[in-house]
């Protein structure tokens, strides 16, 4: 999965991380130490390599991504697999459009397992969170909802919100509604114009368990 | 009674449980020590057989579920009888599908009793919690409803549902419903169906107490 | 007046109390010790009887009731005056049937009131408070609201109903006045039916200020 | 001004108050001490003496009232003046229509504010406080409002309102105001009708500070 | 401008407090001490001069005001500049005709400013904000609006409130909103009637700096 | 970016703040120590520049402001770049007009990255929190908005806007909402009537890095 919540510190505090800091920030917190001892069955190894091909697919068909690093199913931490990305260079600002792309790159998990399995689960919770925030910073902090415009709702205390009134608050929740259903339509659209190599991404991690940049590029070519 | 508070922990944190821990925590925390000194009404029992065996029949006929491994009106705790699960394999994720049925087995009880005493009693009341939870996870934690989306209304404290305004907690709290009333009808429809199989076990309850696993399956043959 | 905070005690924890544990405990908490030393005035005297001949007498006439054991018009602690009943045996379930009978019994104090009385006091608030918090709990804890349905609005902080929406609440608030209303309609039927009995009852204790179980069966003979 | 606080305290506690308890109690807390080194404006006289005038005569002609005991239009403590009735005997219940004509004396303040001086002053603040907390317990409390119904609304903490849902309590404001408003309109009514006696008590007031029941009494001979 | 707040503090606690405390609490708290290094830009002055103007014209024309004792553009604590009054005489009620006029005056300033400057200023914050309190207060202490009535909305907790709904503080805002409105249209209306004397006055006050009793009556000669 | 944070206490508290304070805080707080270490992309560094250059620009054509000291697009603190404006002397009052027109220039950041860039950036976050704190006070605190009208919502604890309804807030948000909306499109209007100095003056800060005043008032000759 992606390692939104650095990115997301980062758009929020400015602060400079070196690219290295990143990458075992990572490590440690995201991905967590490799698993070995513990039996995965069958039905979760294929959901979580459809899960992850679905992320990574998406990801790959994006403008503004930077590309994938590392897909696995091997199981770390409490994540029954994980896709690292090409992270950002060292930048100040983060674009609406950038910003779009991670939801529908965060949603493609999810729209794997539908499209695969005929079923969802409970894998994705996590990125739901991640993108559920993002989304709702979207609007609220960045002011890139056209409907809500270029106003900031950001609270110190939740309550404060009441200075805006409760309609105000109702649109937002259509408008992080409409952010992510647009995005989860974009990645459903994304992997059923290339179910072939959805099928073929999870085929071959069910084999190999880790695919790198270089084995991932392969198949796009 | 199911089981439930574990495999939903299960579900929440991914913690590795081993399946003999999860029978030891099932006969301490779940069902408590046998009680014999009590004395229980003949209405009683009947109401507790016919709720067991609703439990039981209908999780028989889910294609999600792992099988019953004994059903008993011998009153334990606080509970006045019980049915215990097969438990499941030590899993990474849980689908909608097995969600779903685990709530239409969740409400088999109140349904049986509501079909052969014509009457509901107090007795489903833990039943009840258990699925409105799940079925709360299922919409706020998992993104599983189709009306609500692939959205996460995860909140540490309450009042962060502020964020999403009312209208969406309003469609929550209606999704909820139509989750438990749909699961509460598909209970009624397959303990209906096989009501001779619902008055059999409940009458060999009554006569035997409890039934193992072999014994129940005998009734299916 | 009934002894209904024991009895809910016993339907939300089904701890197991002997029947004499109930008793003792009915003469110490609910009737307080008889006083003897105070003035009642004639219309408060009046007052009593007809509420506790109402008590009496509605619950008379309901099928899940286990009969009138004493009714008194002397005051006992802050109570004008009381109505014993026989306490249920040690049961673990309370059925939907039982808990509307127990409504009407409530209210019975209430609507012999405004029958005899043309006006009412402020001597049913603690029945009102009881019958409210049942029909609350039939409602929200034990799922028997057709119109709400089987899932359990049970929360440790009032806070936690935000989970579920405002608008099932404001259904869950009209689901407890339409039980409320039909209790009490049915109490005013079987008293208007059986005004006669009402008077004689009222008669008796201005007169005996106390009736025994005998002696209140010899109305219905 | 009405002992109010005193006669409410009564109703909620249903304690054993002596009649020298309140008419002590009353002296101390309500009236206070007579203040005799305070120089009041000829306008402040008048208008307390039509004030007091108009809740003496209003309560003149309520059936359930027992008698006016002293009006005077001398300052004690924070009061421009008072109005002493006779107490009620030790009783246990108050019917619903003590309460609704306890809200009409409540209100013949400012109706005679209103009448004689075609303006309001802040002078009836504590008597519409008083008012408005009597009107809530008659509905919250006692089930005394037939559009709420016998139903008790009775909360440790106000948030527990929730659990009945924001409609039930606009229809409990609307409630409310509407007895205020009933009341309001019954003391001008009887007000209205016996304007001759109004300006003959507030002339005498102003004359003789303080009138006793017996000097009170001869104005309706 | 004006010292509502002591006048605010004797209508809710009518202590005693003598006219020559006031006068000394009017210099300290509201007025401060005389501020005569700080450069005041002449945009400022002529603001703070119209300001004042108006408080004093509008006053001088309301039928419940004691008159104007002083004005003055020379700042003093955070204040621009300041009107005084001659205080009320120890008394012990407000009229709803006295509240009312005391909101016209309070506005005055406000509507100097858009009739002369075609413009409004952050200057009036302190008007306007015990304009608005003076009418919550006039609402929901004193019950004097026809539209909410006789009933009083005091609280000492602001969730409280919840007992009355929510409907009753809709209609209590628009009501304080209808309150302030008609103030300020009168103010507008006086103003707009002697706008040779507002042009004079402050003409007087750019060239005097302060205004005395005296000198202001002689505009109205 | 604008000092606004110093200006708004400055409006709030009416301190006297000389104008050299404000310099030092300035560059203290808000634009922070230069930093050179930190390498910018290209993409950053454009963005940045048309931010400010949207500042200056926008802020160059308002009636009230007084005028653009220094623009620069090397990182200070957290900011990627600034723009600084000659202070307001020192003054007691704002105006409505400065205020419109304050958040217009606020504005002129968004919109320059919009027209030029056709994307918006999370890099307007911290106007967008000053703008909409200052449309609300402009309502809440100064009665601005003609149609809220001149009240005061100011509070101590958000929860004492229950004492105002919910409607009133609803309006309030949607008050702030058309404030803001307003001034971006004013602050449109200014850069495409403009757009070959918005596109001279970023290409300008490209090379330069830093404009000081003189530079920037030779594109207006």
């Amino acid at each position: 999965m992606l390692n939104e919540s650095a990115i997301i510190a980062t758009v929020n505090k400015h602060e400079e991380i070196q690219r290295q800091d990143i990458e075992d920030a990572v490590k440690k917190v995201t991905v967590g130490l490799q698993k070995t001892s513990r039996v995965i069955s069958d039905k979760d190894k294929k959901l979580t390599a459809y899960h992850e091909a679905g992320h990574a697919i998406v990801s790959r068909y994006l403008e503004t991504s930077f590309g994938v690093k590392e897909i696995s199913i091997i199981p770390r931490g409490v994540a029954g697999g994980y896709t690292m990305y090409k992270t950002d260079e060292d930048k100040f600002y983060i674009s609406k459009t950038e910003m779009e792309e991670k939801l529908i790159a965060l949603l493609g998990g999810r729209v794997a397992e539908q499209l695969a399995l005929d079923d969802i689960s409970t894998g994705a919770s996590n990125d739901l969170e991640v993108a559920t925030k993002l989304a709702r910073d979207m609007i609220m902090i960045y002011g890139m909802s056209e409907k809500i415009g270029p106003i900031s709702l950001k609270v110190d205390d939740v309550r404060e919100l009441e200075f805006y009134g409760n309609e105000i608050q109702d649109e937002v929740g259509k408008e992080i509604k409409r952010l992510i259903d647009t995005a989860y339509a974009r990645a459903m659209q994304i992997l059923n114009t290339n179910r072939d190599k959805l099928d073929a991404v999870a085929e071959r991690l069910l084999e190999k368990e880790t695919i790198s940049q270089k084995e991932f590029e392969e198949f796009f070519v």
